[in-house]
Parts: structure tokens; C-alpha cells; sequence
């Protein structure tokens, strides 16, 4: 038949790492939603979305295990960890995370443990939030003719204490696409001007894009930092550059600027 | 029951822009897969790969539309007058791209010509190739302590005949992932080198990723010009930086270094 997808066997003693996307159930990819089907165990970041862990089994066991900016964290090495010692007990282990899990997801540190402990692990990519929640917003990242380049960066600092070259960024890249970038938005902003972009140039905040809770907020760099300020804790991308114009076109002129979610219709 | 999604109706005379993720049709999304199943007529970019195209149902009317560098390609002003006309004519019309639908994949023109002509549309996310084929080939584009920027860039020329910066993005960003820039890279490799960059710094070729198809082609920046000359014709994703030489480590660890496919299976 057509439609029938075969998927790999899920053996007893492996860890699957795999994204799970922006937040929409819908934009889960079929290879996660088989391993949220067929996993005994699933540690998940504190980033999947409350409508994507409704989808286990109910057999399943959750374990949430990652970070917010700011909040209870479960340290890497005791995430890794737990990971080897689940596969070791022989369950089908699912390390779920938010986006995909080797963009500013910490995946490969633990594939890089997994793998010294002789531990079979497979990667199954999903949709990363710059991507994810700009395009279900109409926000084109690469209009072409507007944007040849997009960044994706984070504003946390490295393990050395390494800041990104947000500056050299500005020059360079059309489209600036900021993932856990709020605390340190004020000095980013700051840096971008100073570097020479536009401070009318258009910035989009997306709050818990793709989910019943989504909130787009645009504005200009000049007054983004202070409306960075007044936002909701939420799971935040900053999108800045001129196709924030574009998008904010489409939202005025289509019916469905956003996939709809289980909830906004169940 | 836990593992129900419901789906928006896909209304007659609406046209649905969907990304089919980098080829293996189980990294499709849950809401693409829906389109595919529910659409009259599928105008498909030559991007989207023959193991997806297999899962339309039988009745539905599969139209190519899209370009390859240096071969065939439908002019975009065709599609748009044509996914107006069929949308027109009541058809539910799915806009099939591969990757994601902004990412280089002008949707946004698209959809700019939908609205202009009154016709409700709807955007669906998918995974872009620049993470769906790095992450499933084991590559961690953002690695932390090691790369904390990534770009993705094109190698083509802009409307205007603008290029991209590449000698700024050498300095600023970590990890640069270039789409449809073989035919340009000598000159590429050469101003990234020119701006700093190491010759012996890692580079990926990606052929076909998470297809039957794919091949992995690893060398450094000072030979990767030479190699690109002698590749075979196929979709491919340049990925350079330090983060290349960890997805080179987890090839040799782990059984699973590439999603299992439908054909692969099958």
C-alpha cells in the first residue's frame, strides 16, 4: 500500500536521540512519532511541548530531563548518565528534545558518551525552532533578493566563557536567527548596531511557536531590548533582519498563519 | 486515543506549501504526510525525492515544477501562475518542496503571488536539508565548545547579482552550511581561506543524504575544490568547520549513521 512507512527496529538496550520538532504534534516526523510509539522509557527536555508528551503511551515512562534558561536544570553528565544506565538495563531508551537535537541541543556530547560506553544509539533529526516556528509564522528566513544568509546562534556563552561574534554576524549575515537569547538581548542589540544594522530594522519575538500558547511580538532593533524586557517566560526565538517585513505581510493576508495543534482543535 | 493528530481540513481551492524534509520519507512530518494523502494535484520541486513522491495515492496528479542547477527548471512566474490557476479551478493544490519551504526554496514568492491573487494558503514546515542531512549523517552543526554560530548560505547569485560574503562569514560564524554552491565553490574555498580560514579545516560533502542514494564525502578545505569537481550530479549540502571531525568520529561508533529508509528496508 502507498502509504505504508517501514521503520527500523527499535532494539532493547539502544537509545534513540531524536527532535521532536517546534511544539505542533503535526510537525513531528514520522520516525519520532514511531519512537514516542514504541519507547519504554522517554527522558525529555524541558522544551517538547505538553501536546507532543500527551502522545505516549500511557505504559510509557517520562523522565524530564534538561534545562531552561535560568531554571531547574538536570546537569549533562548526569543526563548521559542516566542514558547509559537506562540502556544498560536493557530498555528501548527515547532521548526526546525540542527542535532537532544537534542544533544548540547538546546531542553530539551525548552521542560522544553513548559511544565510549559501547552504547548503539541512532539520530533522527526534526524541524529546529529557527526553522520550525519562522516558516509556520510566514516568515520567509531566505526571501530571496532580501536574504542569501541566515545565522543561527545562541546568546548563551560557551563552556570556555566564548561569546559569539555577534558584531562580525551583523556584517555578514542577512538574516539573524537567535535561539536562548533574551538575557543577554540588550548588549546583542547593542553590538548589532554599533556594527552597523539599521536600528528600524524589523525584529520578530516568537514565544512557544507552533503551540496553543503562540505569541509573535514585532518590532524594531532600537526598541527590542526594552520589549524583550516586558515578554512572558516562554521558549523564545529572535528573528532579526529585513524579511521580518515579509512576514508581517503574510500574517494579515492568510487564513492559516499557523499549523493548527491538537488542542486549538481537539 | 493517545496517538491521534487531527488535521486541518484541507479546503477546496487552497493551496498548502509543504517542505518534504531532505528525502527519506520517514522524516516527513505527520501534517506533510497528511497533505500528501489528501491533495488532487502535487506540484513537486525536483528536490523532493522519488521515495516520497511513491506515497501519493494513485489518483493524485503529480506535476514537476522546480529547477536543478544547470538543468531543467519550470521559470518561478510559471509555478505561480500555475499554482494560482490550479487552486482556481478548485483543486486542493499541495506546493511539495524539499527541505523546508523558505529555506532557499522561494515559498515566500509563492506565497507573496497567492496573496496578491486571493487564493487562501497554508505553510507547513519541514526539516531543511542544512540540518536534516548534517544531523542524520551524525554531524553536529552546533557542537558546543566548539561551534556556537552556524550560517547557511546559498551559492547562488541574487536577483541583482549579489553574492553572499563569505569572507565575512569565514570570520564570524563556526560551522558554514552552503546550499547549491558547487558550481561556485573553487572560488568560495578560496575566499574562506583568504579570510582566515585553516586549509586543513574539515569539509563534508553530502549527496542525496538519508536517500539509497546518499554518499558522505569528507576532506579539508584545501582539497575540497579538487573533490567537488569530480562528484556525480545530485542534491548536495557543503558543511564546513571543526564540526565536521566529530561527525567523522560517530560514523565509525555507531551502527545507525543514517536513518533507515523505506528502500533501504524494503
Amino acid at each position: 500500500m502507498a502509504m505504508t512507512i517501514r521503520h527500523p527496529d527499535f532494539a532493547l538496550g539502544t537509545v534513540w536521540l531524536a527532535g521532536a520538532g517546534p511544539g505542533d504534534p503535526a510537525l513531528l516526523t514520522l520516525a519520532a512519532l514511531h519512537a514516542i510509539a514504541t519507547a519504554d522509557v522517554i527522558l525529555h527536555d524541558a522544551l517538547v511541548s505538553p501536546e507532543i508528551l500527551a502522545l505516549a503511551p500511557a505504559a510509557t515512562r517520562l523522565i524530564p530531563a534538561g534545562k531552561r534558561a535560568h531554571g531547574e536544570h538536570t546537569p549533562q553528565l548526569a543526563i548521559n548518565a542516566q542514558l547509559i544506565a537506562l540502556a544498560s538495563a536493557q530498555h528501548r531508551v527515547l532521548r526526546l528534545k525540542g527542535g532537532d537535537p544537534f542544533v544548540f541541543g547538546r546531542g553530539g556530547e551525548e552521542c560522544l558518551a553513548l559511544a565510549a560506553a559501547g552504547i548503539v544509539f541512532r539520530v533522527i533529526p526534526g524541524i529546529s525552532a529557527g526553522i520550525g516556528a519562522t516558516t509556520a509564522a510566514c516568515l520567509p528566513i531566505t526571501h530571496r533578493g532580501i536574504a542569501r544568509s541566515v545565522v543561527f546562534a545562541t546568546g548563551e556563552s560557551g563552556p570556555d566563557g566564548a561569546e559569539v561574534d555577534f558584531a562580525g554576524l551583523a556584517r555578514a549575515a542577512d538574516t539573524l536567527v537567535l535561539y536562548m537569547a533574551r538575557a543577554k538581548f540588550e548588549a546583542i542589540a547593542a553590538s548589532l548596531i554599533e556594527a552597523g544594522r539599521e536600528p528600524a530594522e524589523p525584529v520578530a519575538f516568537l514565544l512557544d511557536a507552533t503551540t496553543p500558547r503562540e505569541e509573535i511580538i514585532r518590532t524594531t532593533l532600537a526598541e527590542a531590548p526594552r520589549i524583550a524586557r516586558t515578554l512572558r517566560p516562554a521558549a523564545t526565538l529572535i528573528v532579526i533582519g529585513p524579511v521580518v517585513g515579509i512576514g508581517a505581510m503574510f500574517a494579515t493576508e492568510t487564513a492559516f498563519p499557523v499549523p493548527d495543534t491538537v488542542s486549538a482543535q481537539g
